[in-house]
């Protein structure tokens, strides 16, 4: 029997990485805000790998923290470990990684969810979406209740018609063996929705007792650990260390030997897989020629012995999945405590949808997550976040908003699946953005925080704390291009070095601005008046350095730009092109674009691919000279 | 596709309260044991009431710990409130009971299991139990493994075909929205075995923000709380508070209202529910007189708004729970979090067990906890760590360890099960032991850590410091006897006392055995010459204030056992015979014993009953002489 239950602004469904942020936008912003799960003890769950960040993903995870999303804090308060990857390289592909605790996440999570102001948790199952004169108007469960709601964002994850497939075995299940969602997929197709059927998996788990360390890699967290939140507030974690292993020859016999078992290849399993996330199979056949991949080992909680085995994802049955596992270097004797799996979900079409995640054919209904055609907890959470601020915005009557490409990775994904679409499981690169210099994880504050504050999500203490750190940054920048320093002074600086002495009075900035100098050198020479945290002193050496740098990518942007109406010859042979990746060289060969515009907008064929095609064609162009 | 998997000694189906004592009982004892569990994330979960303990129910954690079992440990390092209960009452029906954190229970249960030697753990859902020459000798999952073992015991629990009911909307599930053993129930009717259906039911989960405080009387936990384990390592943890309300007049015309909506009378539910605990609509249709009945809201865990609504167990439609719920004082604008529900599932007809819960039809399979028609988490549990052992001692070829009726309520209630059988759901009352004077909580370490050692599962250092405080006990007790005490030194115990004095040399011990004289007094007059833990002393208190009525009990029973053999008359009027419980009126009407003997086995009718109807026969005898 149908009754009704209650009236809201927003209603989420779902209580994901995507949910999660949805509804704690929306009620933080000021929205009576309904959250339905379908198992209040799966909330923000991670059926698949126990890890916050890492490469572009530690960005979105920053910039959800600077709007005023969730999901960084709640990394910073229940990490395992915390690592700065790249640290080699230069600050625009640097990211945090975490390797997070499970269970704990979880519980953080609901915690906070529970303890929201104007955020009414509950479960429930969600089996249609309610309209009224053509606008989303609440939703119905499984027990008959009816919400009322003026916005409605969907976060299905997978578990829409979910179906698990492990070798030759399947079943309906949500991940992790949850109830799946059945019959949703049918109102939204009654709504004239297209959906498309993706897959993702997930690697087995092992026993930390029964794996031999002695020989393996060990990755320990960082010395001094960095944070994902813009905040005072955060304790250091005790951390625990991961360790690196790799696939033998034997290993990739067992699989060569056992492809005929495996669902991908039989063709048992329908969904389009995450090409940027391979199972093992996968990868050894793709990459015959590699004799081993990487296997790392990472703890899955601090008071679980259950690890994870990140690079073995597979739908392999079972018994391939323990000899896999047992070929590899340290798991000799691993007892597995539970095989990985595949797993087939509905989803959307995403290029039905707004720049806003509002769907185009129903005004009111937003969409986030792994239902809009991503995988990875942070694309789900970058997603969620906006759905819920622009479900908000649009119930408070305001105008919405929507991030450029060049201003967050979270615009880059959002334009990325909104106008390109995507034809399987998407997941963010730093090779997906053009402006990659500007969208760092150490700037994210500056890009977003006022905008987080102008829309009522960030709170005014927060907003305050980032324009104090801005206002000293600014300070002393002024203070290094105001400060002269004599050539006398400046030589301490390149003391011992076969490099040109300063000969001239230069400003401290223009000192900075060399290779051989640092702000730590910089500043013995005229301290600040007062100290200057790390995290000032930081972005102002980032800012001195860069500046170049940023000033020249924006250029051939520009450059970029005009050059993409180049033309393309239609029988060009993409194979044959070296430096083009192999996906962009079997997208283009059959889409066979006509010109560097249409192919930079191919899905899958990334800027550097572009280089490559403007190069090629130049380098054509001579020829063409030369024999001509 | 089949494979084998692995052979082992003792296969454990299940990783709730039975099969967690059960594997790691088996494992311990030195058997080679796999435990099997559909989700490695709901180990040892309480889908209903996050408690361990109470009436019986405690005495049976003791009994599980003296034995060498985990419930008792495992509940002293994560509970949020520990209280003895009936402390105004003699020792007998003292309870020691512990308000759970729920996931930290489950959590630190599973981490007992991943670490403990011999045993292994793996996620997989059974299918089939695989039997050669008529025994059971492994059991296949949904997967394809075949798992080779000596002995197997089955705890499923409430998954075997469940289905859950709310209202008038049910679903294939097991508890919690797990993945239900639809298969299984086949493998065991295949096998020969009679299976019946019961259900259960749990609350409403409410968020505690929105509950009103301020007028509702509160529980705290114990100044100075006890624990359940015999041990001394156990940390004193901080405590949090229950709170106590009560069902209104409204509740039941709401209830009424809508009774034509619950299952249970509408007859969508075809198993039989638990008489001790009743969901709130079966209280207040068999209680009509009663206007109000006792709520008590509960934490379930130290991280979560979430809290139980014990007492308020329902399967009534969603929208009629809300209702419910907000009619009681406190909740008046209650969020309800998750809906009660109903759960149906299949159980054994336990008497086709022997008394060490092996069946008879099939050796080598075991069965405990609630397949065996049992409800409580302490029930499964005690059953669980029996199956275990028995499973173990018959691979190691050793006698099996059998517990009477006078040694244990562990001891009552397998009795009970495998002679009597059950018709509902199962539970342990004090009133189902006749010998509960002996059943104390207190001498569990007494009446069962010598069974525990021999049987090689209570490790020696925890039997050892069992000897070292019996051996204080016998001293002291010793001491007392024999150290005599003048007229004169004696008249301090009874000062300003309106009683007798002593006028005669007597015993510490005889005069301890006065009621106005407890050990603390008499300790004064002359102490031991160390220094006694409250352990050993009120042992030692119990054992000299309760030696007479312990005796007059056995004498009792003693002259009860003849007296049962009275013939009951024919067209005798149970209804009419005041003092009878309800259970014994519905029960004996129906079955009409033909003599007291029989009135005592039959299920439900306890030594209170019969104690009534000797009285009844008595008087109905003497009647007769007066009439005549």
């Amino acid at each position: 029997m149908r009754y009704r239950a209650g009236t809201y602004d927003v209603i989420v469904i779902g209580a994901g990485h995507a949910g999660s942020e949805a509804a704690l936008a929306s009620a933080r912003m000021g929205c009576k805000t309904l959250l339905l799960t379908i198992n209040l003890d799966t909330i923000a769950f991670m059926p698949c790998n126990p890890s916050i960040g890492g490469p572009a993903k530690g960005i979105v995870v920053r910039e959800i923290d600077a709007l005023g999303g969730q999901m960084g804090y709640n990394t910073d308060l229940t990490y395992l470990q915390m690592r700065l990857l790249n640290t080699g390289k230069g600050p625009a592909v640097q990211a945090l990684r975490a390797q997070s605790d499970k269970a704990f996440y979880g519980r953080m999570m609901k915690q906070t969810l529970e303890n929201e102001t104007n955020l009414t948790l509950k479960q429930g199952m969600v089996e249609e979406i309610l309209t009224a004169g053509g606008r989303a108007s609440g939703v119905r469960t499984n027990t008959g209740a009816e919400y009322e709601g003026r916005a409605i964002v969907l976060t299905t994850g997978t578990y829409l018609r979910g179906r698990i497939i492990i070798g030759d075995v399947s079943y309906q299940s949500g991940p992790n063996g949850q109830l799946p969602a059945m019959k949703l997929t049918d109102s939204l197709i009654d709504l004239g929705f297209s959906l498309v059927r993706f897959k993702t998996g997930t690697p087995p788990r092992v026993n930390r007792n029964t794996i031999r360390f002695d020989h393996l890699s060990v990755q320990p967290g960082d010395e001094n650990p960095l944070q994902f939140s813009f905040r005072d507030d955060i304790e250091k974690r005790d951390q625990l260390s991961c360790y690196l292993t790799y696939t033998s020859e034997a290993t990739h016999e067992i699989i060569g030997e056992n492809l005929h078992r495996a669902p991908m290849f039989s063709g048992d399993i329908e969904g389009r897989g995450p090409r940027y996330c391979p199972s093992i199979e996968d990868k050894v056949v793709r990459f015959k020629e590699r004799p081993s991949h990487q296997v790392f080992l990472e703890p899955e909680g601090r008071d679980t012995a259950e690890w994870y085995v990140q690079g073995m994802s597979t739908s392999l049955p079972e018994d391939v999945q323990i000899k896999m596992l047992r070929s590899i270097k340290g798991l000799e004797e691993v007892e597995m405590l539970r095989p990985g799996y595949a797993i087939e979900y509905d989803a959307m079409v995403p290029t039905q949808l707004d720049l806003t995640l509002e769907t185009k054919a129903v005004p009111g209904l937003f969409t986030a997550g792994q239902i809009n055609g991503t995988s990875g907890y942070e694309e789900a959470a970058g997603q969620g976040l906006m759905a819920g601020i622009n479900a908000a915005l649009s119930v408070l009557g305001k105008e919405p908003l929507i991030l450029d490409r060049s201003e967050a990775y979270i615009g880059v994904m959002i334009d990325d699946l909104v106008t390109k679409g995507t034809t399987e499981p998407y997941r963010l690169l730093t090779s997906r953005a053009e402006y990659r210099l500007l969208l760092r994880h150490d700037n994210a504050d500056a890009r977003l925080m006022e905008k987080g504050y102008r829309i009522g999500l960030l709170p005014l203490h927060r907003y305050e704390r980032f324009l104090r750190k801005q206002a000293l940054i600014d300070l002393e920048k002024d203070r290094l291009v105001n400060t002269k320093v004599q050539p006398d002074d400046a030589r301490v600086l390149f003391a011992g070095m076969d490099v040109d002495q300063p000969k001239m009075t230069q400003s401290m900035a223009q000192l900075l601005r060399r290779p051989e100098v640092n702000y730590e050198k910089i500043r013995k020479i005229r301290p600040p008046e007062m100290e200057l945290s790390e995290e000032v002193t930081s972005q102002v050496e980032i800012d001195f350095k860069y500046e170049g740098y940023v000033k020249r990518q924006e250029a051939e942007i520009e450059r970029q730009k005009k050059l993409e109406k180049k033309e393309l010859p239609v029988n060009i042979s993409y194979a044959s092109i070296r430096g083009l990746s192999n996906e962009a060289k079997e997208r283009l060969s059959v889409i066979r674009p006509r010109n560097i515009g249409q192919a930079s907008r191919v899905e899958g064929v990334t800027p550097a691919d572009i280089s490559v095609l403007l190069i090629y064609l130049e380098s054509a162009g001579k020829q063409e000279v030369a024999h001509g």
